[in-house]
């Protein structure tokens, strides 16, 4: 099997154990590359101990101060939640979402992103992902633990990775995604324009608005190409109130 | 969804740990049936801790000395090994055994049988399955810690249990699967009447002997008729000798 090129993101986790347990989790499903962003605790004892003979994972694991830098580098990006719908995002089952996650990453790194033990990730973090994963569960209990749920990605991924490959979904984006910091880029570009045309929508606050925008661009895997044009955009209403100076 | 009648049998668990993970793992797959056999240490206060919101789950767990109680009243019995195939037992990938212990369990209760953290099951153990499960994992690292094969195994259930569900193995036995006590009682009886014949292999010793017939015979997933016809053939066996006296 080939060296896979997905990473996955723990994000806050505040149990050593989980991180340990996430690190031999990984490498029993043949996954190597662990990013901590802000660990609670880390490296840790429990941590080592729970990792068993996947304490070379966790020794390279990186630690990170962001989420973004946590995707350095990376093209898909999927987030784990535990929400069963959402109106604005692709919410894809864990399944098919490995078997996406795997075809992308002959593209580009992809990265599964995933949420601290009680509170899992914030709307923000979320908007930093192309699609959402869901592990069917129990609709009495259905908080998996972190650890659990990376084992859970981890074999799905196994799977997929060692099964036949299903095509990229219909009419795939002819350049790479654009990467996590492009995205962000966009976005803080478009949240500038907004101000400077004193944009207000009135139904909503001004960072719900941003986050509808956000997710719906982010559903729309958008590519480097697709990217420039729309920063073009962005530049081009810029520069043209610039020099007229408007009149509000 | 309606109740499973699919039990959990951890066969001497050594850290509380698991047995709590394990608990929480099967009530986010809707399962609630908890055997332990000797666990080294139950009721833990790390049990409880890692079972969180399962401790409902934890508290109704049943202990018991044997393995053989463990697996009173139930039909299908599966176990899990590391094994990537043996030569005498059915070998299934963990996906299609979830599909087939579902449609058994509308038959009877169902088992899923798991080993020691660091010994597994033993020959004898194994010998009470009628199929072994087998998780995928990487060669280099395929030992999975307990509680993850636990989840592994319930979520795979879990799906089975939601998707449409596979028809029995063609030509199904007509009436239900001998219980594991049933085939204990077809071995035994079988054991003291090799003894009686005095039948030697040469190739093996007489344990090894067992072992293998003992796989064949689960293979075959013998129903209640099918036992009764063998120990009717073997109290023949006997009757004969008796009254006859035997040269030997």
């Amino acid at each position: 099997m080939e060296s896979p090129r997905i990473r996955m993101v723990l994000v806050a986790p505040s149990h050593p154990g989980n991180i340990g347990a996430a690190a031999r989790a990984m490498k029993n499903m043949a996954l190597d590359d662990l990013v901590l962003v802000n660990p609670k605790q880390f490296p840790d004892a429990e941590a080592t101990a729970r990792a068993s003979a996947a304490d070379d994972l966790l020794s390279a694991a990186r630690v990170v101060p962001t989420l973004a830098q946590a995707l350095e580098g990376c093209g898909f990006v999927a987030a784990t939640t535990s929400r069963d719908r959402d109106q604005y995002f692709r919410v894809m089952d864990v399944r098919d979402a490995a078997a996406r996650i795997v075809a992308e990453s002959r593209r580009a790194p992809a990265a599964v992103v995933f949420g601290a033990e009680r509170t899992g990730l914030t709307n923000e973090e979320l908007e930093t992902a192309h699609a959402l994963i869901r592990i069917p569960a129990s609709s009495l209990y259905p908080s998996l633990n972190l650890s659990m749920a990376v084992q859970l990605v981890s074999y799905e991924l196994f799977r997929a990775r060692s099964g036949a490959l299903p095509e990229l979904p219909a009419d795939p984006p002819a350049a790479p995604l654009a990467s996590p910091a492009e995205m962000e880029r966009l976005y803080a570009h478009l949240a500038q324009v907004l101000e400077e045309i004193e944009f207000r929508d009135r139904t909503q606050s001004g960072t719900h608005l941003m986050g509808r925008i956000r997710r719906f661009l982010q559903r729309a895997e958008l590519d480097h190409n697709e990217v420039s044009i729309l920063r073009g955009i962005l530049t081009a209403v810029q520069s043209r109130r610039r020099p007229a100076g408007g009149p509000r």
